[in-house]
């Protein structure tokens, strides 16, 4: 292991501040302990250096020494292999903390992500692609799930990689009070969010932009 | 390495053929020269059973001797470590084929699903969800994609499991016609698709489902 560094952006509008990426690399190096300092890269006007590092010029990156990563999961991945705070030790339980990764993010996230731009921007509760999405996300997501949240602590046995980021994931449906019929999601989401890693890390990720504020201001 | 059984439904309707997830499982397990057996679980009346080995009710599963596992990302990233055909052997490269792999599910398939259930269920073009949609497939994805693709032959360095996610994804942005303005991300996609193993498994897939057919008119 090398230095880590995460970059996030130097400031966001107030909107997605406390949901932004990083905030899933934040949780997981403060549960492992790591050391590692945060850098940033302007929000406004990204340069070719951040699409070298970032192909969608989005962020978060790590890098890790010579090594350079992208996307939140697989920067999750990485750092599961570092710490046995953020990855059961068992090879089944690491298989199922992977698999339970993937699936907050391609099936979870793929249904609340569009779930919650169609919130974000207001459309009206009865045109027929409000209700597809819907429908995705609450019937064939959100009810499964709730079937395997109501019968475990943590997805993977123990608390994992898996679980900071389906959390993160649950946590923007929360904010549009979409978990209102799902308790299980509700209180596992209450759960990794009183968690000392994760109530850190989103402090430090809303002082990072309050003091993107600052500096814009002078 | 335990016996690889691959599950699949035993019938789906005509449109999704071709395009079942198992696809990526067969393709992976052809490259990499795995022996392995594909077994049926019903399309219709989904029972118990199946949601213990895909929470969500959908497929594939893999089981590798005592071992089950869900999403055909995770499964992927469960072969590559398998076989030197499916990641590049590295940690660099690996560390890369990795986050392609997420990639493929977090950045693209996230903006091409919900563009592709638009196009499925015929939206009106100029609503603004669905332009909204447009734009974050084709500016925020394939537009940067398509300067990376410009540049390589396959994303990792060597074919791995993240251009088997990639391209299929591409797939069916494909068969929409979305790759009409990307002519980069339409090369890999041909490319990819002309590989001996992608053959083999999507005539597989084709033949399985025919099968199905068979079953039902019996």
């Amino acid at each position: 292991m090398g230095d880590l560094i995460l970059t996030t952006y130097d400031w966001v509008p107030d909107a997605p501040r406390g949901f932004v990426r990083d905030l899933r690399v934040r949780w997981a190096l403060e549960e492992a302990g790591l050391l590692y300092r945060v850098a940033s890269t302007p929000f406004e006007s990204r340069k070719p250096e951040h699409f070298a590092h970032q192909p969608f010029g989005q962020v978060p990156w790590l890098t890790d020494g010579d090594l350079t990563i992208f996307e939140s999961g697989a920067i999750l991945l990485h750092l599961g292999a570092l710490s046995d705070r953020l990855m059961p030790t068992d090879p089944p339980g690491r298989s199922e903390a992977s698999e339970w990764l993937i699936a907050a993010l391609a099936s979870v996230e793929a249904a609340s992500q569009p779930w919650s731009f169609f919130m974000f921007m207001g459309a009206a509760d009865e045109t027929p692609m409000r209700k597809f999405f819907d429908n995705f996300l609450f019937q064939h997501r959100l009810k499964p799930l709730e079937a395997v949240l109501a019968g475990r602590e943590w997805l993977a046995g123990t608390f994992s990689v898996a679980d900071i980021l389906m959390a993160d994931v649950l946590r923007l449906v929360d904010r549009f009070d979409g978990l209102a019929d799902y308790p299980a999601c509700k209180a596992y989401v209450a759960r990794a969010t009183a968690r000392p890693a994760f109530v850190k890390a989103h402090a430090d990720q809303m002082a990072h932009f309050a003091a993107g504020d600052r500096a814009r201001a002078t």
